[in-house]
């Protein structure tokens, strides 16, 4: 019954040889790989008003001048990521990068730094989708932990199923979405050009504010740019996956990276115009977009229209975190870094380990921060500057290293990207760090430390496990039986059967409770066998494991040489769910046992009708 | 190390012969058992108010009206309930009285409606103690739900360490709650007398309102004064515990009953009648009481001071059900209608596995009714006046069957009961069917089928494991072996020692990916152990546990008289976490062996350093 539920929720087991790569045309590639990095438009000037919210007079006029400086910035790492797409065709991922240029321990910084991103990417791409969503819907807005979670574990199970990044699922919204913004900010700037209106004036702040107003000074400057910076996370996408390209790969690679980030810069460039224009501030309750889009065109059906592409890159935008964490985790698997069972390909030649510890991790996170992007942002930052910055540096040592024609020019280029990259990470530490940044920081050494552990654990393991060089000779085993006996029934008889099967050496245990039936077991067990001796254990706690262990290891030591075999009888109900009926003292058992050497769990399992 | 977390979370166990019973006096009686019936002050008037906000012009001036109908409705309850106290001094729940007066299916619907009761009274109170605190603090509204999850955390596991309902827990919040109420419906009649305002009107709805307004109607009355009923709730409690008070434990549990509804009526009644005078409408985001509290007080230290009481009774409120849940399920598990496990005695003497079951359902509501009571008390009353009706009936013929002295006007008084409780029963369930309460319709009938299930399948069970009267004469048992291996290591090497103790009839196999790595394995076979046959399965799909299911079924029928008996090599991590580094396939195939009859399986361990 759990197989038929498995099979009707992500379809029926896949045949390995039906694993294949198929290669994206530049059009499909760029609906792919931009879901990520454009998605960040649906927020990144949010987070900017909101630092601006708390300043005296909420200076919007700030931000297309911070959008500015992060469309700067955006040209400079992608120019830098350039020299990656031509340097790793097969992709380079930061992991990968450092691992070869920088050392083991920096490629484990950006392994876990990755990890923690994409596992952010999904909580605040799913956090905004459900943002777009009660913006529209106010209702809603009470329900939106439940909503999110729930685009959660669809896009789980989506992915349990194996769906793949294809074109035809991810061009629709894609370029809807880019239609519909490139629309909404022609529109808004032509009216507002037409109309000659002045820059409106945010209406002022009511007087009782909780939040007590700060002066303009250069950190709220530092403070919005940081906060914008996050417009720029997914633009490595289209590094790590080069291999998904026509070939040439690298050179169809290379132009759609540009055509991605002329796309990017435009959509934040436009969108924090207008947000000065209309003088628009920061709402909890209500996007930015959607803002506009009322200002604009009023709350009608391209609203609607404007409302679903976003929410729909969005959690497209979730969705190739789904790809790329679990083939991550599966690399760092294979060199021993994480549980090799990261590596396991489900039923649907999906690594299903992995799609299931993201979908778990994300929902932790948007219940932690009930589903506020702007309480998430602030943990995001440091992770995807981070691996930008390794990634930058070791295409750096790279250069210098190889060589290769104009390798001069290539390492300015990459320089300074690492620079700037570097900067901007100092500047997020800075700002972001008592926001929750701290976080982030903490957990990326951990993760480190985990790695280490598990490689460690993984080779002292196939070490002891390797077989020795001399096989043992033959040895005749001495068997001691063990019989726990709750209480006599049926399946005790084929337990006897068993035991006596192996050994003469027979000796029956039973913990009791309550000692008034203890005689009435005594006599049934004088007629069932009298042949085994049958002990009766007193448990003033109620526990069943711990005088049973106590009671093995003195039979073990009577006689170290025997080998201790325990016989559980355990009945099998005809349904699943029975189970929990009963008590499962086998199971519980067999757990109890597991630290005993020289000790043997044999389960004599009796059927019901 | 998860035995030290546990001892560290709910302490050291306890003796079974430390279980005691103590007596209440009369006022930390009233405290223990008037938490839940009290508490409900902190909501039900806010709910009378949320469905006159959907009524033209907002006519608060009926909430004084229907609190006057709920409280009368409570004497009536209260007088019926009296007659249960005296009739069961050993305690009259709802299904003990069903069970012997009306038969098993009603006592089992009057079960089923306390469980689901039981859980709604956590989820309610603790969403309406966390929407105390959040009206007190505005900040932490976004927080809410994961507010209520860390209170229900802390209660479950307050209740798994063995908190005890003592009077010495109870009394201080309780008395402060009653205490800070009464005192601010003092202050604020005085005030509003002695500065003779006119009774305020509420401020005018907004003109953009997303709900309809509708005109006043009786249904509205219906409606309001079913919302007000929620007052009810608890109410009962005193006769459940009757056993827990001094001698004469009757006379003390009635006259305390008595003082609980006078104090409960006039607490409810005060602040509908303050609600009305000061002219208060619902909020969402502010509890009816935190807006009295700041009109009357302001927003100073009394003002903190109500508030925590309200969120200190509200808490004891859930833990009540803590206390009562399980006990009916341990009773319910007795009479067979309920899985045997619930009547364990956990470590700290009480019923672990209902505590954990509470815990998890009243989180599950609270996360999908995200916190919020007035989404959760529609579901709320259905079982609560349910059981009331179930339980007054019941008595109405306990009368006519005992005949005990002055039982015509006993009987009346019950009747009298019954039939208000009845047509609340059907008040509630018209106005509330389509708010939610069909939910519970639905679970209640759901839950009664599952009682009757469940001892269905214990009636057999117990059956088939009776022993038969002629014991079977000793059989001598053939062995067959199997010997599922993964890839050879030095576990193999004991796996094989103790499989050739048992037989010499034994067959190895292994479930094959790759066919490229099936020759190196058998060649290693050949030298490790080359008088057992290996077999090489392959597996398109990756499955392990099928097409060795398959193999097994196969040698069976080879020779069916043979028993089987698998022997699986595993290894024990030296940590517990470490278990998470392996694939479990022993685990895994033991449960897919589980179906397959004549086989047994064995576990060889090896211990790793």
């Amino acid at each position: 019954m759990l197989n038929l539920l498995k099979t009707f929720l992500i379809g029926k087991p896949l045949l390995t040889s039906e694993l294949s790569h198929q290669r994206l045309s530049n059009w499909a590639a760029l609906a792919v790989f931009a879901s990520d990095a454009l998605s960040s438009v649906a927020y990144a000037t949010d987070e900017i008003l909101l630092v601006l919210k708390q300043v005296e007079g909420q200076p919007i006029f700030i931000t297309p001048w911070v959008a500015i400086a992060v469309t700067t910035l955006l040209g400079i790492v992608a120019v830098s990521y350039q020299q990656t797409i031509h340097a790793y065709p097969d992709g380079g991922g930061a992991y990968t990068v450092s691992k070869e240029n920088l050392g083991t321990i920096p490629s484990l910084i950006a392994a876990a730094a990755l990890l923690v991103d994409y596992i952010l990417t999904v909580a605040v791409s799913i956090s905004a989708g459900t943002a777009a969503i009660t913006s529209a819907v106010p209702a809603l807005y009470d329900h939106r932990i439940n909503i999110a979670l729930i685009l959660i574990l669809l896009i789980t199970v989506a992915n349990l199923r194996g769906v793949k990044e294809s074109g035809i699922l991810f061009s629709p919204p894609v370029y809807a979405f880019i239609g519909c913004i490139g629309w909404m900010i022609g529109v808004g700037l032509v009216r507002f050009l037409i109309f000659h209106e002045e820059p409106t004036q945010p209406p002022l702040p009511p007087l009782m504010l909780l939040e007590p107003q700060e002066p303009l000074t250069s950190l709220i400057w530092l403070r919005a740019f940081s906060s914008g910076c996050v417009a720029l996370t997914g633009i490595e996408a289209i590094s790590n996956g080069v291999k998904a390209f026509r070939p040439p790969e690298s050179e169809n690679a290379g132009k759609v990276l540009k055509r991605l980030v002329f796309i990017l810069g435009s959509l934040f460039l436009g969108i924090s115009l207008l947000s000065w224009l209309y003088g628009i501030t920061f709402s909890d309750q209500e996007t930015l977009l959607s803002q506009l889009a009322t200002v604009i065109f009023g709350k009608g059906l391209f609203y609607a229209v404007i409302q679903s592409a976003t929410a729909s890159i969005l959690v497209l935008a979730a969705n190739t975190s789904f790809a790329d964490f679990p083939r991550l985790a599966s690399i760092l698997a294979r060199d021993s870094y994480l549980p090799r069972q990261m590596q396991n390909l489900g039923d649907r030649l999906c690594f299903s380990n992995g799609i299931l510890i993201l979908g778990a991790c994300s929902a932790l996170l948007v219940q932690l921060f009930s589903a506020k992007p702007h309480f998430l942002i602030p943990l995001y930052a440091v992770g995807v500057f981070l691996s930008f910055t390794l990634s930058q540096s070791g295409m750096v040592l790279r250069h210098f290293r190889i060589k290769e024609p104009n390798w001069i020019g290539k390492t300015v280029m990459n320089l300074v990207g690492a620079l700037a990259t570097t900067v901007v990470l100092l500047v997020v530490l800075r700002t972001k760090f008592s926001h929750g940044a701290w976080i982030v920081c903490l957990l990326i050494p951990a993760l480190v430390y985990w790695f280490i552990l598990i490689r460690r654990h993984y080779a002292k393991f196939d070490l002891q496990m390797s077989l020795p060089l001399e096989l043992p000779s033959h040895r005749q085993l001495k068997h001691t039986i063990i019989l726990p006996i709750s209480h006599i029934h049926r399946g005790v008889l084929s337990a006897i059967e068993y035991a006596r099967s192996l050994s003469h050496n027979i000796r029956a245990v039973h913990i009791s409770f309550d000692e008034t039936s203890d005689t009435n077991m005594k006599s049934e067990w004088e007629r069932l066998a009298p042949d085994i001796p049958l002990a009766i254990l007193n448990s003033p706690y109620r526990s069943i494991e711990k005088p049973l262990v106590e009671f093995v290891k003195k039979v073990d030591a009577e006689d170290p040489q025997d080998l201790i075999t325990i016989v559980i009888p355990t009945f099998v109900p005809p349904r699943v769910w029975q189970n929990l009926l009963h008590n499962q003292t086998g199971l519980q058992l067999h757990l109890a046992f597991r630290e005993l050497r020289n000790v043997v769990v044999t389960m004599v399992r009796n059927h019901l009708q």
